[in-house]
């Protein structure tokens, strides 16, 4: 499934800078693999609110292309309003700062993801167990096979909605500054600072006194800095 | 002004995690200092379309409370359709997973600013001006004065929108994991995996012989982990 084509809709086709498009659904994984957060907009009244989420992905459903789950308390207003709304959950990985001759050409190296879709509540015991796990091992892969089951308080005061990844566009920008050759200013300098994401040494709980777990030691959490190739 | 309190309104006001609210606007604006993008969602038709974003900040000015500013090509059909709606911006610095010994406990370290105001387009040719500097600015400090003047052009193909600091709502989310006291077990790991972001050397393009100057050499990109301290 994932080297299968974006194919755009009319609501996720890219309509400016079409030569940072990339229709390659690989890439679209990739950049969701990489993130540990995204940006979720949710309509409210007569206006969007975006917040950050943890988020997990089911690359083989049960949705079109796939699904990607997010989670949250069932007493967020927020989160309960994106019941069968459609709704925006962007994942931007920030790869580098473009800094051009000109400020016009300042530009950022980014891969980012945009899916648009109907936020369907996981009502389903199995798939709500599913989505929680994919979510914890989001970000350490293995992690929730390391835990005890959630209680049934836990997974009442819980929330959970799945987005099919069908409606995706994929965005990368990356390389060098693109300042006009004939524009060109050789005593101004113009480069490219590339930006990285690192993890620093576990800090352990006060409380926890088992030793550091190996998928928590190897985990990677490091994104795929893709600054340095073409654009 | 950064030592007056966020008053939330209405609509800026948080509702899930309260003891996360952070009230002090010097804390916004430290946030928005360290962040490099934003997230702009603005409404399209029955739904939001969230897209990444570089910004500047001018605390002091014209709007409320200061003005965060906004650009794109005028040519973008989702920036035109945000002149003058009410719009979301967000901004959150991811600082740390926070690993609990349950997975309903699992939770990020990070420092989230939620600005929502209306889209003013900035059509003042001084603001215009000011604003793309500022925007260059927040990247690397004092870059916008050693480029060329914008031409005639450049500003012409420009979009700024401003947008008023005045309904922000802080929240943060710092310390280790918060398993209950009566459901803890010593037997399985939980902490922080602290995450910061780092800039690598700069990578010079091939048409600039310049040197690289001590604005860009000495520019500070790493966001202030707060990670490690109290919650």
């Amino acid at each position: 499934m994932t080297t299968a084509a974006l194919q755009p809709t009319e609501r996720s086709t890219v309509r400016r800078g079409k030569h940072r498009v990339v229709t390659d659904r690989a890439v679209l994984h990739r950049i969701l693999d990489d993130a540990l957060i995204a940006h979720l907009g949710v309509q409210a009244g007569d206006h969007p609110v975006v917040l950050p989420v943890a988020f997990g992905v089911d690359p083989h459903g049960p949705d079109a292309d796939g699904t990607l789950y997010v989670h949250g308390s069932v007493a967020s207003h927020w989160l309960r309003s994106a019941q069968e709304q459609t709704v925006c959950v962007t994942v931007t990985e920030l790869d580098g700062l473009v800094l051009a001759q000109s400020a016009f050409n300042h530009s950022m190296n980014y891969r980012c993801a945009v899916v648009i879709g109907v936020a369907r509540p996981v009502l389903d015991a199995a798939e709500r167990e599913r989505a929680l796990a994919l979510i914890v091992d989001h970000s350490v892969a293995g992690r929730s096979a390391t835990l005890r089951p959630n209680t049934a308080k836990e997974l009442a005061a819980t929330a959970v909605f799945a987005v099919s990844l069908h409606e995706a566009s994929v965005k990368v920008r990356a390389g060098g500054p693109g300042d006009e050759p004939n524009e060109q200013i050789p005593d101004t300098w113009a480069g490219v600072i590339p930006l990285r994401r690192v993890a620093d040494a576990p800090v352990t709980a006060d409380y926890a006194t088992a030793p550091i777990p190996p998928e928590v030691a190897q985990c990677d959490l490091s994104a795929q800095n893709s600054a340095q190739t073409g654009r």
